[in-house]
């Protein structure tokens, strides 16, 4: 970090105009943690019986936040609850000192809010490894918590961001029972994004009232099908954390079976992921992965992560060559069952190979030009049976390694 | 390819003075099967009586020459053998067509040397899902059996040359009863390059006389210890192939208990996996990673192969950045046991990290001072217990982008 970054050629043209979602506010400051001249700290503040359920990395090194916020999860929601973010330094591997650093924090919101501390979730997200100085933080938190304001979504957003190159925020109102169901949602994320989270943040928040258990499986079932389907470059953070609340404050009760909320979910989580994968560190394209055919949805799912990590495929989408002979060698390593001769492979909609070899109606001019595209579709159909998967990924430039080879400089 | 790539700072300062082995010849020739001015096709004449054991990429797409010689290698060894190797084309994922072009090949190669067909091995190395012109190969068949001579292994090493910017040798002389016994042997690859062998071609040969069975089991155990402990780039390629030829021609019959035969074979299989390393598409730095303390052997491995297989790991080596916060993420992610609070990381000899934090004797000057090697380890302990693993690889830098991102243009 330090130099800022070019706007990645595949961020939408603007920010979304987020709706406002009543029972929650929000203010950002600027504290010092790391970058100079710009807000770094978020405080989300939830009114009373905000339900708040949350998925977090997997990673067996997680940090103090994360392991603080898992064990909030499932606390009573009457108190209201609070949600404190910085980026520039991540408070992961900070041993002992690490977890005095959230019990410090965690108390002093506390203190600041009137919120529980067993209701105030923290992350941090930056670099591993360097202590918190979360005095500058909590130097922050009585002007914080006495500007939060409901509006306040699009420049939490902007807080939040490390290498992100735009704010990232999404949302859909939903109409349940003649009523207006709101959802709005934010994230940062561009490096260190895999499978199982990423270095990820992600807060929703949405107006319906919904039991806490139910709004839990709703959003663990979800993230496998948007954030757990989207990498970068294949490697899992520490820190990664989706916290979705819901306020309750449009009266409008969502139960385990309604499908409408849960599409308006899925779609701002979807919104949300995709942005993240096209804020990857150094994309200049947007890559979906469709693979079909497989023996079994975890088989397809082993192809389509084995084609969207290989650093060949990722480089040759980036010098937009059509090297379909990659995509055969990424199924073939992958370890999931395949056929070579039973294969076909698209290019969007252009069949590229097919019964173990080169489509007949396939010209290489035909792929070079497909491959221009800022957004690109590989599918690729086992033959074998009715799994399917889609990911989706970036491309691998010289961007990443300049970003990544004096990220700390 | 095409455009001729700078010699990798990392090769050797010379090509080693390879013996002679007894019972073995090579020719070499220019074919144009895709390079120009330039030899592509080796030819190797194998002495009646002479033992063929093979290792081969497990890729579930693997290519019409691999699985040829998967076939035949129980074959017969008393009329003797011929290994043919063409660069530029790898015969890979070209259906039917493929098949035949192994026929044709193997069938002329038995005709110009007086072979039987079913000892005729073959491999092919270059883009995949091409047709390969086998005829511009067997027009050369005749002048290569004529040509075939003892001392010709550095010419073959060169002949099989693809990406690779210097070629591939190593040998090692041992003595057994009191007579001498030579190994030489030859590779390429330098991308594509992961566990379960890589974009590689391996030829051994030895005048040791060894049941073929024994020869079998040494080279699959050590093989394990050596080409399998090595990543360039995590991708696996369709044509990995080793293979190990013993002539018997030094008369010294080896068996399965032969420590010393197995430790020198050992040493040119380790020094041969580290020159593809040090020619991985665009390194600059040769790194181990050694895990200790792990809950198990098969979990050092996990942790060892996260790490170096990490995009943010390999850019922060390129950037001679000391991120050890990077190693702890990719422990973290790998799967395998890990506690966090026991977890130690050395660069070489400096103790980085230890008891879930930074040491406190380290700073990060001397890290940044230790970076700027060439030769670099990684050294982690678990804490957990008795397990360990050691493999190697290497960074990840503009040149590797630059290399495949264009690699067919």
């Amino acid at each position: 970090m330090g130099k800022a970054l070019a706007v990645s050629p595949l961020a939408p043209a603007s920010f979304p105009t987020l709706p406002v979602i009543q029972g929650v506010s929000f203010a950002t400051a600027a504290a010092g943690v790391k970058y100079k001249d710009r807000t770094d700290v978020m405080l989300a503040l939830l009114a009373p019986g905000t339900a708040i359920a949350g998925v977090f990395t997997r990673s067996a090194t997680r940090s103090a936040p994360v392991l603080d916020c898992q064990a909030k999860l499932g606390g009573d929601a009457a108190p209201g609850a609070a949600i404190l973010v910085n980026s520039g330094n991540s408070n992961a591997f900070t041993g002992g000192r690490g977890v005095e650093s959230v019990q410090a924090i965690t108390a002093a919101v506390a203190q600041a809010t009137g919120v529980p501390q067993g209701r105030v979730f923290t992350s941090s997200t930056g670099v591993i490894g360097e202590p918190l100085p979360h005095d500058r933080i909590i130097a922050t938190l009585d002007t914080l918590a006495g500007a939060a304001q409901p509006a306040g979504l699009e420049q939490a957003a902007r807080a939040i961001m490390t290498t992100d190159t735009f704010p990232k925020g999404a949302c859909a109102t939903v109409e349940i029972g003649g009523k207006p169901v709101k959802i709005a949602g934010i994230a940062k994320g561009s490096g260190m994004i895999a499978p199982d989270m990423a270095t990820m943040l992600v807060y929703i928040f949405t107006d319906a009232q919904v039991e806490q258990p139910v709004l839990q499986t709703l959003l663990s079932t979800l993230t496998d099908r948007t954030f757990n389907c989207i990498t970068v470059d294949s490697d899992t953070s520490t820190s990664d954390t989706l916290l979705l609340a819901a306020t309750g404050a449009s009266g409008v009760q969502v139960g385990a079976d309604d499908s409408a909320f849960a599409d308006a979910l899925h779609g701002v989580m979807l919104d949300l992921a995709h942005q993240v994968v096209r804020d990857g560190e150094g994309a200049t394209k947007f890559v979906e992965i469709a693979v079909t055919g497989a023996a079994s949805n975890a088989d397809a799912r082993t192809h389509a992560m084995a084609i969207a990590n290989s650093p060949l495929i990722k480089t040759a989408i980036a010098g937009e060559d059509p090297n379909w002979g990659r995509v055969v060698m990424a199924i073939g390593k992958s370890g999931a069952a395949a056929d070579r001769d039973l294969l076909s492979i698209r290019f969007g909609t252009i069949t590229v190979a097919e019964n173990g070899w080169v489509s007949p109606t396939y010209s290489e001019a035909q792929g070079a030009a497909y491959m221009k595209g800022q957004n690109l579709q590989i599918g690729v159909d086992l033959g074998l049976g009715q799994g399917q998967a889609t990911v989706w990924t970036c491309d691998l430039t010289h961007g990443y390694i300049s970003i990544n080879a004096d990220y700390r400089s």
